[in-house]
């Protein structure tokens, strides 16, 4: 691998290209064959999966339109590892996507050395080549949203042997929090989404205006210990805190605590990539659905915030909030609907967000397991609002 | 039945309360015990069910707090006519109220007598006691989102059973339609929600400021025969028209047409409260999903208009714009979710609204079910976005 | 009504026809047409259905092939009360009998008196004609079975009903019982099945042959104070005494007692056509799956007789061993398979029985819903493994 | 690996270990690491839980017993490979199994190694140790049956794989077959069973006398292209031929061939260990359920043989009868209940056959992933009635 994702001489596509494709193969260092194939909920895909359809973005959208000469690595691939794009065809069932035990690993990987080889001889014009460049730079999004991926996947699968097994060795270490306090923003008619040449998904644009009432936010995320007290209150057994369909998902499901809480008679552990560990008081909660977040916001006297609440307050602080990136996705009370004016990228790419926008839930920030150089203030993640597996936390807000 | 429901010389409260309540007797004239005994899916309750739930409410929010002396009709009433109302406390399953087949509806029905009579000692002191007379209102407002309830789940019952029986009899006069128009509007800082003393339901306040871009909007709703333009030209089989979750859905169900329309070889039907009719090009298509409605929109190169954009164009045309209200709900592109500010009702009628704000979309106006007098501009409907069986139909919106 | 059931002076078949359908309407007798309308489980059908397809029997398979100039009473019909002949053509969908709620029950009574009217015609001829006498007798001993379905559907319903209504007033007289005896038999090679010129169902035919090795048959049925003896074990909780899939089947729904048990803290209830009573230590166990009979003989050292079993020693012991009728149907240990030579009745009438042979268990004897006149010591009752809301109790045997 | 499965001059117990031992890898040889993990649906198992439950059997009924000192290997791996033994403990879920990635392949050869080990010790002196003879025995017999399994399970997880890839190489030879002919049987007072010092399954014990009535049986099984004409006139169509259960089962599933058979538009192809291949119209069909198989019988104007009849022939034409062996296990019209004066092996290994007496139907015979030497004319299978993924088939027999 050539360097880190952090600071580098080479800003080049080519060289971020190589950058963002070995990421993917050092996050996977170590896994075994089994360990790529098992896929543990339809919600979820295998390892080898993700090394395969990332690949097939670029193959696809890129290779396709712009190789000369193209011809498909291997045509069964294109049903294979095609996730959702109709207008691409077929595509093979998710649920099923752990039962396809051939090709192997090796051939997997062989994949995306072939394709990298193919994209290094197009990279070197794609400097000049404006719809080029963005499609490549499209697909290392895509590829970094699968990096996230496959460290949730992955932890979900490992989760549910019943040998506990950790994935990274060591133990982490401590968190530190600060107090909470309550920002106050003054609202009225402001400017969110994403504007400007820099990269964004087509569902952050376009900048857009809207009124905000006066708010406060949290300073900080809602912590494990602050959690602890909810549990402890009771918090999971009054309805009075949760929405109905929250207390029907609870109640059917018997959620007593975040996933991948266990009380062990004295205290509560959690599992962790470092294995299963005593929780921390003083870390941010994370693996909550919105379901939760929303009943706990309502026990502590306060609410989510909108994510436009959430984005002005990113800007208007400069990113001095802290625990803003990098700890936990951010429950809001937006649903994920398309901006005023929003118009999906054309062709098949168009697919990539639009289609998601009924029944969905937007959740902002960033998490630890989100891949260096990806957040942004004005990302927009969304997720249905019983998700749990993935690193989702919350911050509260309240009218001013 | 002392009265219609139009206008009256007496206005007072017990003059509502009575012409209210008879006007759900007269809905369910000429039903059997039968008609009224059976449910026909979960969502749905059984006409017996609507005409004692509505009798507790008064009795449990009205009579229990208010009343001297108070002793309930029955006891076991309260838990089997509960709704699901947390503070209130058990209640009986949803899926098994068709079930309960005694008490029988001579039962109920003296039961709706009993509470009328102990209301009416209540009534003659309302008038003079502002929050006794809020719930007696809100109570009435009930009744009447029962009274649309009685219709479309009654219909949903006959719809089912293969003699495809007439509920009403005669024809109703042929529909007739304008020709489109689209309305612009210039947006901007506008108000929307309800302010005043005149009764709103607390999901539709407090009234706020929203920033609205420059909109256009449909004159009429669209027509049952454009809908069979859209299957004709294959709209139910090109994914490209759906949300994701749409297409599942679709797929899933096999669903080829609106709720209720079947293709005889020859020509399309609708299964009507006048029996199974054929459909009018002219009318307003209903039982349509929010994913057909979404689907719609696209393959017609518009969308749907945000609850906001819809609010406001009323406001804005007085009332003129054809079809607003008395015909279909109208989905529109925004999920419920609460206005900035909002807090519901104290107590258990708490429950009534707030509860529900996720995972569900807002249908504006009002339908040829919903009861006189019922119909508000900032009412705000809401329902899943696969629910077909309520008169739900659509009216385009587009960017300026 | 013309008769009771029992001794008669008129033995023609057209006074069987009277008594027979007479017995049903008295069944019913008091039931209101919402008791008639509900149905409460798949498994189970509403009073209604039992009404009409009984009569719809004797119009399909005995009117329509020998009334001259037949014209159906009202072809829909024919589709609705259909239960499973598929040589007749389509049938309603099971699940969804309970929705149909027209016709109604004034013009179901309507279509039994116009039936029982056109066949008063042709039973003049039936004394002569032996093919008709067949049909009409299948018809009647049809008709014994729904009224057995009519009061185990019914009481199921009523156990679902919150209230725990009672369908009969008055307490019934203690059940009293004998010491348990072991009867041996030597077994050897016997003849079961029917024989001869009266009414059998197809399925006990024909007469055969069958080695039996020695055994030995409780005098009387399990009791429930024996019963209550194996919860207090511990039976519902160890593995040991279950079949695999009977133990899947009591975790997966938390069984912990017979159907219609409860446990107030202090003693069992159990849920009766008299309503909820205490249970009655003397009285034969009843509603108990398969599972659980099997579970409960392995409990207390023995096993199920088999059928071949069970008949021998009703004939060998000339009807004198108590209870071996009209107090619950006894679960054997044998699968409902065909006897050696079987063949089903010729035509539509031939999926009666035959079609029904795999994957259910023979049970026999009688039980307290049984019609008087119906039990035969040749009769094959059968029943899926889970299934309890029939009167089914059990009688232990051993090898010798 | 030391030798194959046939003649051998070591016919020790330690011989015969090694052997079947050998036999399983020899199996899996060539298959990768995801190969060995993934598991296609609940009734299948990953070939790495086989590899890992075989040794699991050995170390807890064998070792845990006899071995001095015994330690675990693992003490996790009590819970995680023992299938269904409750008087062993608790085990992991079923459904579950192709997600425990850790233990990997390699730590589970290790286990296989450990254990074979450990077991050569043991097995110095089981030549002079009846009851631990008889288990080592078992222990071999039980590692045969989960050979077949591998066999059948893993073809099942290839035949989901739409690249559809072939598991053994080239192309097998053409079968050929007898014509059909009926062979009388006399029936009578005969016996059934196994007797004597050779091992057997509990479940063929005791032997004991049955009755039976004279019979004929075809000579061979049905065969493919029979099939095919049973498809062409429309058998898969018609409920007459048709068991209820399975009507509504082919129904539901939209059955209209065997398992792995697909029309390509012109010809019929069937998924095999050497890929996707033309059916052969002499060879013997397969992968047909019980459902199927009945109705074939019905349709050909046949039945399906007894156990019993089945049995009784093998032994009176001395395994002279075509294809009773290797081929195909062969539907009876049997359910699998106990034999009379069947009595469980003592312990844990008691629970190996006899609690799954409920709802399965007997196969006889072998098939060709029987491995060597397993096979025996008083062999029972059995499998529930829809099960088709094992090579299942069906002989026909007419009553005399």
């Amino acid at each position: 691998m050539n360097e880190p994702l952090g600071p580098s001489l080479d800003r080049s596509l080519a060289a971020r290209y190589r950058a963002v494709r070995a990421h993917t193969e050092m996050l996977v260092h170590g896994l075994s064959e089994a360990d790529c194939q098992a896929q543990s909920m339809p919600d979820a895909s295998p390892v080898k999966w993700h090394l395969a359809h990332t690949t097939w973005f670029f193959e696809t959208f890129v290779l396709e339109s712009h190789e000369a000469g193209f011809q498909p690595h291997e045509p069964a691939f294109r049903v294979l590892f095609n996730s959702y794009y109709h207008a691409v065809g077929d595509k093979h069932p998710r649920p099923q996507r752990g039962l396809v035990t051939r090709p192997g690993l090796a051939e997997v990987m062989a994949y995306r050395q072939a394709v990298d080889a193919r994209m290094a001889a197009l990279l070197a014009q794609a400097e000049t080549h404006a719809e080029l460049a963005a499609l490549v730079t499209l697909g290392l999004q895509h590829e970094q949203q699968h990096q996230e991926l496959i460290t949730t996947d992955f932890l979900h699968l490992l989760s549910l042997n019943p040998l506990q097994p950790a994935w990274r060795s060591g133990v982490p270490t401590a968190a530190a929090t600060v107090p909470l306090e309550w920002r106050a923003f003054e609202g009225g008619l402001v400017d969110i989404g994403h504007a400007g040449e820099a990269f964004a998904f087509d569902n952050e644009t376009p900048r857009h205006r809207v009124w905000l009432q006066p708010y406060r936010l949290a300073s900080r995320l809602v912590t494990q210990g602050e959690w602890a007290a909810f549990i402890d209150d009771g918090g999971y057994h009054q309805p009075r805190w949760w929405l109905a369909a929250g207390w029907d998902w609870r109640s059917a499901l018997g959620v007593e605590a975040p996933l991948y809480w266990q009380h062990d008679g004295t205290a509560w552990t959690v599992f962790t990539p470092h294995g299963r560990r005593p929780i921390e008081a003083e870390a941010a909660v994370r693996h909550v659905s919105l379901y939760e977040a929303d009943a706990y916001a309502r026990w502590a006297g306060a609410r989510l915030p909108t994510e436009a609440e959430w984005e002005h307050a990113m800007v208007r602080t400069g990113g001095t909030l802290p625990q803003a990136h990098g700890v936990a996705w951010q429950w809001t009370a937006s649903a994920y609907t398309p901006y005023p004016g929003f118009r999906p990228w054309a062709g098949a790419v168009g697919e990539y967000n639009g289609k998601f926008m009924v029944d969905q839930t937007v959740l902002r920030g960033s998490s630890a397991a989100t891949p260096p150089g990806h957040a942004r203030d004005t990302y927009r993640n969304f997720f249905p609002a019983a998700a749990r597996w993935q690193f989702t936390g919350l911050r509260l807000a309240r009218d001013a």
